[in-house]
């Protein structure tokens, strides 16, 4: 088991990486007559629902659950209020716990609702995608969707303790596993190149799936993203870079609908496009680009925009990024790799090239 | 002019209380092309919104305003989510600011909009009436009710400045003065004996309206609070004190369905029942209890129960309220007048007993 401890002074918490950690009492901060109210969805219920259940009941807790219906669609102030109806309906109070089971929508979701059910509850995560694993669980960004914008309201809320079993990642399906590592080969080039270097040497394995090769890289990245939070918690500054790649990645998504790309293929060219971009500044060398290009083709990642779509296209979605300012649009772009940087007003001739140059044509 | 400074720490915050603020730009802080959204309802818009706008105007701020129905029963998700929409379609970012005009309702949903919004904009109070002006706009409680619950959704978030103007207490109607009048005794009841003799004095100029009387009333009762927040933000310990009456009055504005007894007058009764329950313990004289009904009946607030309500209408709503503790009763208990305490596990046919003491039967 590794153990990651993300240290926010009096809301500090553990995160814990280990095989079989669901069947584990020995990994939740919870004791006999806790109550104990799980959120998760239909699919992931299907596989680890009975088995954290069963837990929390060895340790003595009162469990129940609420089923949320699975998607990013569904993110948002309707579920909110599934969640606070399941509670006061069977009287939680103040000293309740909130268990996250799931990926990054039930975390976000079940987060806000432990932030605001009576002004603020206990919360466990226990996320079972790689994404959910590597980044959202990590940094206390809890949130639902307005029809007019994504993730626009919500708390910053720290949870408890999180538990990562990677056993859950042999159930997930394999586009989502890939997804999941684009955000990890995202941490190596933004902040710690000798981690990118790994990820080289052992993409392999992790897309396998070898259970050990999985923990040390989902510990490495939570301590990455930990330090980060440390230095910047409800981002002010540096927390920006871990947005390499978002604003493109945001761009497709918004684009061709949310739900056609995951989040991931998305971030993956939108790293491509951040990496060209940065070459044409005089930072990354061709070879530095083929590096990452290679390394996200070997986690089956997508490394061109979607058919058919032009800068023209990417534009107005970008111009709408929280980053920008001013009007002026912020990228995050590379130093080298290994090293994020925030370019302010960068030429928009640029950028236009960067993203014609990771476009298909025929 | 009177200001109460509330220390919180880099969440410190003044509240200014004086006649005819709202039309003074200089205790808002709030500059030159500052985005500014004011929540108010139809009521108070119709006295105030243009007063207000004006100036904001005057200081050179983007105004724009978005009014929620009035009244306790849109205290809800719906109200907040006509907040974010406003905030949305005209491109609010997080620089922006949420004014609440009005009672406790718009400050409360305000509030929790403020703090979700983006997770977290910038927020100021101007309390219209004086329940809000001395109690909700003073400690940073915000909240939306669940159809299972009053207050059960929420955060805490403190604003960066409260202003009241005493003139506005001029356009209230005379039983929302008299329902804010019961949480100024309880302040005197809970916490500060010499106070609940100040009242006794002047309660008839308070129901007069004098304002000079109320804005020494009302910056009293804030400093007291604002103490009492200090000590005790989150409600660990302490603020707790606050609630003395609001188990009681919390089941009868249930029962009675909300909107039919004000929130004051039911605390009113509340504190009677509190107050009986403190004597059958042997803490108050029988000699306590008769001066806290009289002031109570000088500020026109009710003493007995509404018409028919029983002791089992009372306790399944009471073993819902947020400070029972593993499914056990815990009430704001007085020692005396002036010094309130929580009594954990009281019996429950004393509690019972006091109920039916303030009620009426035929």
């Amino acid at each position: 088991m590794y153990c990651v401890k993300v240290e926010l002074k009096e809301r500090s918490y553990p995160i814990y990486i280990g095989e079989g950690l669901l069947s584990d009492p020995s990994v939740f901060p919870l004791k006999k007559l806790d109550k104990v109210m799980i959120v998760t969805n239909s699919t992931v219920a299907e596989y680890y629902l009975k088995l954290l259940t069963d837990t929390f009941v060895k340790i003595g807790c009162q469990v129940e659950y609420v089923l949320l219906p699975d998607g990013e669609q569904y993110k948002t102030l309707e579920s909110l209020n599934l969640i606070f109806t399941a509670l006061l309906k069977s009287n939680h109070g103040r000293d309740t716990t909130i268990v996250a089971l799931g990926g990054g929508v039930i975390g976000d979701v079940a987060g806000y609702a432990a932030a605001s059910y009576q002004r603020g509850v206990r919360f466990i995560q226990v996320p079972t995608t790689l994404l959910s694993q590597v980044d959202s669980s990590v940094g206390g960004k809890t949130a639902v969707n307005h029809e007019l914008g994504k993730n626009m309201i919500g708390a910053f809320y720290q949870p408890t303790t999180v538990v990562v079993d990677t056993l859950t990642l042999k159930t997930l399906p394999k586009r989502e596993v890939n997804a999941g590592l684009a955000e990890v080969i995202k941490y190596g080039a933004i902040l710690d190149h000798s981690f990118f270097e790994w990820l080289e040497t052992h993409i392999d394995d992790l897309v396998a799936l070898d259970l050990q090769t999985l923990q040390h890289c989902i510990g490495h990245c939570c301590q990455i993203k930990a330090d980060v939070v440390n230095r910047d918690e409800t981002e002010k500054g540096d927390r920006a870079l871990l947005n390499l790649g978002h604003t493109f990645g945001h761009a497709i998504e918004a684009h061709l609908g949310y739900g056609q790309w995951l989040h991931g293929e998305a971030i993956a060219v939108g790293m491509m496009m951040a990496a060209v971009l940065s070459e044409k500044l005089g930072h990354l060398s061709f070879n530095d680009v083929a590096r990452l290009e290679r390394l996200l083709a070997k986690a089956n990642l997508p490394t061109v925009s979607p058919d058919g779509m032009t800068p023209d296209d990417y534009l107005p979605h970008m111009m709408r990024d929280k980053k920008v300012l001013a009007g002026k649009l912020r990228l995050v772009l590379l130093q080298s790799l290994g090293q994020a940087y925030i370019a302010d007003n960068t030429d928009r001739q640029l950028v236009i090239d960067a993203i014609n140059h990771c476009s298909q044509f025929d």
